[in-house]
């Protein structure tokens, strides 16, 4: 890619392109106002080789715009606590809010290009994360986002002469990192591996554009040609619906919830003997996965007064108190808003070797915004393969995860929020949006039912917790912990 | 304090004891409907000696509570990026929401201590520290949090004991860190440290509780005893008002916006020489600070259309965009709400070398939420000088701390309502709100004239920005600015 890119250069005199520039800059944060009026987040990757101008270029681009309304991210290589997170972890974090700009002064490029090239990610890591890219681009795209991805190409010798320069002097010896130098000194291999890692997430929703980047006029106005086309574009097109997607995922057969035996017995005996043995399971378990840097993401969901909460606190009492976070998920947020859905279940993920626990979760997408109207019809169908995908990042990086449907009967669920209104210091777990969603039971099972069907699959499987019984579905659930997390870590003997 | 706290032992046999704890976890419980309800916050602080039990005794603590109501906090030495910002950050990263607890396993007293013990840390350093400490737990009370200080306490051969089981086994060997061996190596200096620090920590309204630790099942009771009636003091107390502190802080003496003179011209032509001018120099000032990593923190107020996004975009496009961020201030989101109401700024605070801007700021506390109602009397009253507290922490980070007000006179302001509401393609920036907000400005300028004059400190003062005309204010603030950090730098030769 970086060997034969077109070349787009303006055959002018200087003087006209200044004034070119100048009207682009102007028609640039002109267009601040349309994707503010559009909500349109606009995320602009910057690559290309040390001494090419990332930084001047992006200084040139933001002149005329609004510091309100962009953000620019330096991003470094990982840091001990990023690198116990997914490798897009901090990149996600760092996505724009609808209607304003970030500008990222290098990305993941080098991340993996350092890595293939010292030798420490294997070539399948590579691919894995040039998958992940792809995954989250095109997710990007189908979500609203603008992301244009630019490399600032600059031939070997120039490259050389500009860090000579820089080095020569005091004031700008600073402005030279060790990873320019690195990557300086092994240009061949970097240009081979940048190669190939451009190919490989060059996409048709995405594509990368290569700015010939020798003088600097030239690489101006080519990137707020690009930029402003871009955003126009993303403008126009921003009422054509993205394509639903089926990706062949493994999926596990699951039951239609209606076929879900519910009458389970269990006596409070019986249920006491077995917690106790199983919370002493479970927490060695957990000394274990700590040990060993395994991560555990649970997602709870399930019927309103179907136990959820006393589930999760069976299950948590178990656990060392510093290895887990119990995340209890209400609508969202403005910022959250304003953002990609996953993004505060990504912002909440934890650290290698502990466990993070959602109480309800990224599922709102196919159930309760499907069902009140709260996204789009294309929102929530895309929503089935965007969490697959999100799920099969989670496993790829070590995650053991795990969702429980925790499930009863309609008669169960009156029964229950019958006694909760009754009940004197119950009565305000009963709410009247608990008997609204009630009426809407029937919509809400097949909504279920077909989120199930979707979604379990091999590395991230639902499990229907048969609740009618609480102690029966406690112990139930901590089995089924249990048995995953034995499943990666082997048997205790 | 360590030599001779006062032992509460409870002078009964074990099953007794058994029995008490049990009843306690449950009162524990039960409280948490109460904090819900009386939105108190909850932060428990547990520091004591490395093997003293303290991962155990929380996991006692929270075992009846629901976890989606509870954090644990494992607290580790500062990393790289934590050791960029104010010393006190990290911590106030991880205050609870209203109605939930924090639990910290461990806080900053190994950190103080370790820094004494090695010398990196000056005597001057530390006392700074320790102050800082005594405010944010002030502050802390005042704006409705409950802070338990817990200190567990053993015997200096006990501990040696009881770490010589754990390293004994393969199983909890990990369970020795690297730091509980630094400190029981050097118990004797640590003795001198912790006590020092706890007795300049132990404040009368959050006092440290030294509960003893030979005992297990003594200190859970203990414990839970000493918690249970801090939280029910804290809801019986919630409704007395705290007292309003007026520290010396020395203020500079600042004139009524009445009189300050708002006649002042400047050509377009003058403005773009000397903004050209003066954009170079702070370029360069900038890439000092960055070197230097000294951190700057702006705060823009004004009046609606004094031009303070003009003014901000002025200043910010001389910025390297890699080493500064805008902060737009709108009203707080309700995880922000949830907290002290400095959190959501504290948070947004640069690391060193890096310059904050915030547009709108933590003033709005005595201005908007003052005149509006969105807090109450005594907080506002209260804020001035907690606000003063606040940003001589910052001061003594080593940030350069500035104020603007940008100002303008009433007919200005109708000037350029009319103005904007007339121009097609400016209407957007005029709102309905802010023609009410007009109607009060008598009401504001007395609001702004306290503030000012109550918060004009040496070490952040404010500067009034004489915005009639805007290019007049605009070179005014770039010039401010410039004194400001050359006065911490020196000027360029």
């Amino acid at each position: 890619m970086l060997k034969n890119y077109e070349i787009r250069r303006y055959q002018m005199p200087e003087e006209e392109i200044k004034v070119l520039v100048k009207e682009k800059k102007k028609e640039l944060a002109l267009q601040q106002q349309l994707i503010k009026e559009h909500k349109l987040p606009v995320l602009v990757l910057l690559e290309g080789w040390g001494a090419a101008g990332k930084g001047t270029l992006i200084g040139n681009l933001i002149q005329e715009l609004d510091p309100r309304f962009f953000k620019v991210i330096n991003m470094d290589a990982p840091d001990e606590q990023e690198k116990r997170k997914p490798f897009l972890w901090r990149y996600m974090e760092q996505i724009p809010e609808a209607g304003k700009f970030v500008f990222w002064d290098s990305g993941w490029l080098e991340e993996l290009a350092d890595g293939v090239i010292s030798g420490q990610m294997s070539d399948m890591a590579l691919e894995e994360r040039m998958r992940q890219i792809r995954i989250f681009d095109r997710q990007l795209k189908d979500n609203g986002y603008l992301v244009v991805k630019l490399f600032l190409q600059i031939p070997r010798d120039e490259q050389k002469r500009r860090m000579e320069a820089l080095l020569d002097k005091k004031d700008t010896r600073w402005r030279v990192s060790a990873r320019d130098i690195r990557q300086a000194k092994k240009r061949k291999d970097h240009e081979r591996a940048y190669d190939r890692i451009l190919e490989a997430t060059n996409t048709g929703y995405v594509p990368w554009h290569i700015v010939d980047a020798m003088d600097k006029k030239q690489a101006l106005l080519q990137t707020l040609h690009i930029l402003t086309n871009q955003i126009n574009q993303a403008v126009e097109n921003a009422r054509i619906l993205p394509e639903i997607l089926h990706k062949d995922y493994p999926l596990l057969k699951m039951p239609l919830l209606s076929n879900v035996p519910l009458d389970q017995e269990m006596s409070e005996e019986e249920y006491k003997v077995r917690l106790k043995e199983l919370q002493k399971k479970l927490k060695k378990l957990h000394n274990r996965i700590y040990r060993l840097r395994i991560p555990v993401v649970i997602a709870y969901e399930g019927w309103d007064a179907a136990g959820k909460g006393g589930n999760i606190k069976r299950l948590a009492s178990a656990l060392d108190p510093r290895g887990f976070e119990v995340h209890p998920i209400a609508s969202p947020e403005p910022h959250e808003k304003a953002r990609h859905y996953l993004w505060r279940f990504y912002h909440r993920l934890p650290k290698d070797g502990h466990i993070a626990i959602f109480d309800r979760s990224w599922y709102g997408r196919v159930m309760v915004e499907r069902l009140e109207g709260f996204c789009s019809e294309n929102d929530w169908k895309r929503a089935y393969n965007e969490i697959n995908e999100f799920e099969k990042e989670l496993s790829d990086w070590g995650a053991v995860v795990i969702k429980f449907w925790v499930h009863i009967d309609k008669e169960t669920q009156l029964a229950r929020f019958t006694e909760r209104a009754n009940t004197p210091g119950k009565e305000w777990k009963i709410t009247e949006e608990d008997w609204r969603n009630r009426e809407k039971w029937d919509a809400y099972e097949q909504a279920v039912n077909e989120m199930i069907a979707r979604t379990s699959t091999e590395n991230a499987p639902w499990y229907i917790v048969q609740s009618n019984n609480k102690y029966y579905a406690r112990i139930q659930a901590i089995e089924i912990l249990i048995r995953e997390i034995e499943k990666r870590v082997g048997r205790e003997k």
